[in-house]
Parts: C-alpha cells; sequence; structure tokens
C-alpha cells in the first residue's frame, strides 16, 4: 500500500490511554496501536472515541509525533482532525498531512448548529485550499447524533466531484442504514463508505461499502476484521451475530468508558481505565459487571501487550 | 469598579469583524468594542455570536491582546473561554485572567452528548485548579439549543458551593424563563444570573437578576442598557416592547450574519458582513429586507464608529 491509496478494511477509533496528569501516555498509545495493527486493523486516531475532542490541537500533534516516531506505519493511520475552528482543522490535517498518514478523518465544524450545505461546503473547500498538499486524502466523518451538524449526500457529492482526488470516503456514523445506503448508491468513482459501526458491517459490504471504523474494534478487532475479511462465506451470518452480541455488552454501559475498563482489566493495567473530564471511569461495580459478562460471552483479547 | 468586582449590565458578544484572508481584523474589531463601551454596553468577546467557536486559542489570545494593547478597559471585558478540550480551556483562561479580564464566560466541553452532572463538575474543577488563581471570576455559560450540553441548576449549585468566590454568575440562553428562575432562586449569594438576551431583561431585573447579555447588544446597545438602567421606571414595558420589536427583525435572518450586515449597512463598510465558514454572509437581497425594516422601525446605531 502507497500513502496515496484509497483505505479499506477495519479502523479503531483508538482509545487514548491518560497518565494521572491527564496527558495522553505514549507507551501505553504505541503498544495498543502495535496490537491493533497485530490484528489486522487500521488506526483511526482522534476519532469521537479517542477523546480526541478533549484534546487540544498542539496534543494532537504531539500524539502523531511519538506514534511515528515509535515507528507506527503512517499508511495505517486515519487521522481525526476536523475542529470547530477552521485554523485549528488547518492546523492539524497539515500536520498529518506532513507526516505521510494515509488519510484524515474530518468533522465539519460542530459548534454552529442549522448552518447551510454552502457554509459547510465552504468550510471544507477552505481547509483544502489552504492545506493545498494533492497527498491530502478527506474521509468525511458524519456523526449527527453527536455532533449535531452532519454532511448531507447532496454535500457529499458536490465535495467528491469538485474534490475528486481529495475528498475520497465517508464514516457513517448516522446509525441509519438508509443513509449508508443512499451515499453508496450515489454512483461516485471509488468513494470509501465505512459503516460507523460493525453492526452494519456485514450489510455494507454487501453493498458495495469497504469496512467499518468502530468503537468496538479496540477491544474485539480479529473477529471484526475476520468478517471484514470472509464477508461472503456462509458463517458470514454467525460472524455478524457473535460481534453483535459483545457490542451489545459494551453499549449497556457508557462506551469509552467502558472500552477503557476493558482494556484496564484484560491487560491488568487499571491506568487505562482512567478518561479526561467531562467523561468519568466506570465504577468498580460496573466495570465488574462488565467484564464478568464478558467473560461469559466468551471474549478475549489474545496477545495483548501490557 | 475593580477587577474583582462581580459584573451586572447590558454585555454584547461582541461580533468579530474579518479581512478577505477571514483572519481577525484589529481595528474594526477595536472600533466596534469602543462604540459598545460608549453606549454602555461591556465587552462578551468571544461568545456564540462572536464566532469565538470558529476561531483557535492561539486567534482568540491574539484578539486578546490587540484589544488590551489598543486601551481597552479589561474591567469592562468577559471573555469567552469554554472549549472542548479542557486544555484549551485551561489556557484561553489563563491568559484572560493574566491580562486582567474581569470574568470569563464559560461554556462547558460541548463535543461529547449525555455527560453526567460529575463529568462536568470535574471539567469546571480541574479548569479552576489549573489556572490556579485568585483572580480568576467564572460565569457559567447555559445555551443548550447550541451546545447541546447543558449546566443543571444542581450543578450550578454545587460549582458555586465549592468555589463561591471564583463561580460567580451565570449566562442563561436557554430561552427557558422557568429555568432563569430556577437559577434566582437558588439563594446562592451574590450569584450573578445575566438572560441570554434582551427579550427577557425586564423579567430578570425584576426577579433579581442582574442584566442580559444579548446578541442584538452589537446594534442596539444603548436602548438595551436604557431598559437596565430604569427598569423600575413606568416606561419599562414600553422600552421592552420596541426592544423585542428589533430583535425580532433580526432574528428572521441567520442572526449573526444579520448583525454583521446590519453593521455594514449602517457603518457603509460593506467588510463588516464577512462571517467565516460555516456561516455565510446575507445575500443581498436579504441585508437589503433587513436594513429596509430596521429603518422602518426608526431604528438607528448613532455614533457608529466606520
Amino acid at each position: 500500500m502507497t500513502e496515496h491509496d484509497r483505505l479499506s478494511g477495519v479502523f479503531a477509533p483508538v482509545v487514548t490511554p491518560f497518565g494521572d496528569d491527564l496527558s495522553p501516555d505514549p507507551e501505553r498509545h504505541v503498544n495498543h496501536c502495535r496490537w491493533l495493527l497485530s490484528q489486522d486493523v487500521g488506526l483511526a486516531v482522534f476519532g469521537t472515541n479517542s477523546e480526541a475532542n478533549s484534546l487540544s490541537v498542539e496534543e494532537k500533534i504531539s500524539v502523531l509525533d511519538y506514534l511515528v516516531d515509535a515507528g507506527i506505519d503512517t499508511t495505517r493511520i486515519l487521522a481525526g482532525t476536523g475542529h470547530c475552528a477552521l485554523t485549528d482543522t488547518v492546523k492539524l490535517t497539515s500536520h498529518a498531512v506532513k507526516l505521510g498518514c494515509a488519510g484524515t478523518l474530518m468533522l465539519p465544524p460542530f459548534y454552529y448548529k442549522d448552518v447551510s450545505d454552502e457554509g459547510l461546503y465552504a468550510s471544507f473547500a477552505e481547509v483544502i485550499e489552504r492545506v493545498g498538499s494533492n497527498d491530502l486524502r478527506i474521509y468525511l466523518y458524519h456523526i449527527p447524533p453527536i455532533a449535531h451538524v452532519g454532511i448531507s449526500p447532496p454535500l457529499v457529492e458536490r465535495l467528491v466531484k469538485t474534490f475528486p482526488d481529495t475528498v475520497v470516503g465517508i464514516k457513517d456514523s448516522s446509525g441509519d442504514w438508509d443513509n449508508t445506503n443512499t451515499l453508496l448508491q450515489l454512483g461516485l468513482d471509488d468513494f470509501r463508505v465505512f459503516a460507523g459501526s460493525e453492526s452494519f458491517l456485514l450489510q455494507n459490504m454487501r453493498a458495495g461499502g469497504v469496512g467499518c471504523i468502530s468503537a468496538t474494534a479496540n477491544i474485539n478487532p480479529a473477529a471484526i476484521h475476520q468478517l471484514y475479511a470472509d464477508w461472503q462465506s456462509n458463517t458470514a451470518e454467525d460472524m455478524q451475530s457473535n460481534l453483535d452480541e459483545i457490542r451489545s455488552i459494551t453499549q449497556r454501559y457508557p462506551v469509552i468508558p467502558a472500552l477503557k475498563a476493558t482494556i484496564a482489566d484484560f491487560s491488568n493495567d487499571s491506568q487505562w481505565s482512567l478518561p479526561r473530564p467531562p467523561l468519568m471511569p466506570l465504577t468498580v461495580d460496573q466495570t465488574s459487571a462488565l467484564t464478568k459478562e464478558l467473560r461469559q460471552a466468551n471474549f478475549e483479547m489474545p496477545g495483548l501487550i501490557d
């Protein structure tokens, strides 16, 4: 794969470990990235589940730098770079491109609500012009349940048609299959549609999508990758059911703290359980119930680097 | 007034003028601040209507620096400093305190939704601890229609009781008078409740509030201040009606572009009409209709510095 290839497969929005001072912890972070890569899962660093929106641009630049310095393969990095402020988005996107990251996952500016498609188009266009690089590959990030600002199919179409070599894909975290299907039916050349979770992975592959970017890939990467790789096999439906079972357990808790608590428990490293405010760690009782349920479902995290 | 006094009166979330490169324009910005001060209105720089959330922390630091360098009275500055990222909030808040700003208007971290009051408390507490200054005065910024993360009355009470000399007020932009009234009834010592717009100014003053922080104060400052000053006079209801009429005209358009278009038109300075994406300027037809309606309502901007 060269850094200009379009992406496919399963990506984890890599959860960010913190030290007691709430700074990102390079060693745990690099180890988790290495483990995910060993499970054939790519690295969507600075996704929603990375608590990326609780980190400053400077902190995110520092994280990218230490991952790259540690030898993490940049062709497997899809860096989240969309912020409320145009200038923040430009700064982090430029840095990710300079480092050779394979793509950027870009939220729309999400503070102002009820903005027009024209205004969102102007925002993405301004970012593209300011970054000014042929190496820029943008995967749009549509997550209306959290951002409350979406990227409509007509806006997607306009962006792709205007910037065909730059706007090359989307993560659809709407939770609405009809929207994903609409995106797949736009007929855009080699446009990469990632489902926003593994719940829609099989459906997405069957309809022409290229994979998924999912929170749960942080803890269940191999099984999710297996469905991606074998979606045409006659066990695909069973694999999907197994994925859904594990996901449904984690979804009974606040998701990011639940992922961190799971990693902490399965690696015997309680430091992993710490999120940054406004998120709070699971309580001891919640952690105990969650990990008990996971073990009862025969869940494992083989080879986890602790 | 010393810089430690608690604030009252009318504040404008100062609209931010941009040059053609979309950078904040110091000269127009300083002139607008001077005009607002001349109309007895304070400066809530970096409010929602300032497009503060479309600016990076570095840009906001630069804005504060040029306002202070130009001699703008810091005891009249209430600086918006709340961001999604803890570290951004700490950085800008620290800078505002260092410059001697009278207060900071603080959004909760607003990306992650459905967060607990416990998590929001932890976030504000961490900011207060990290800024670590006796000069810090926080006015909480409750604006659920846009932030989609609110600050509940029990959370307000907890913060004020834990940090009585630091958390000293709130701007309630819920648009829900019952919520404002609940805040006023909490019985917190000298807690300053600002209405989120002049629509509730008279009601707020009668119930023990201290003023309002309102978009429209950017264009109609003197009249809003007059109601604040004379709320006990027998013409107060008439003044409120007149304010409501002007406000209702601007509210028929996207508000921030409408404020900018109004300033542009009444100062004969078209540069003022430019917002930063994702916001878009009013069209020529919208601007024409808006300013015609305002003139028909005998609206004026006396003494506007162009």
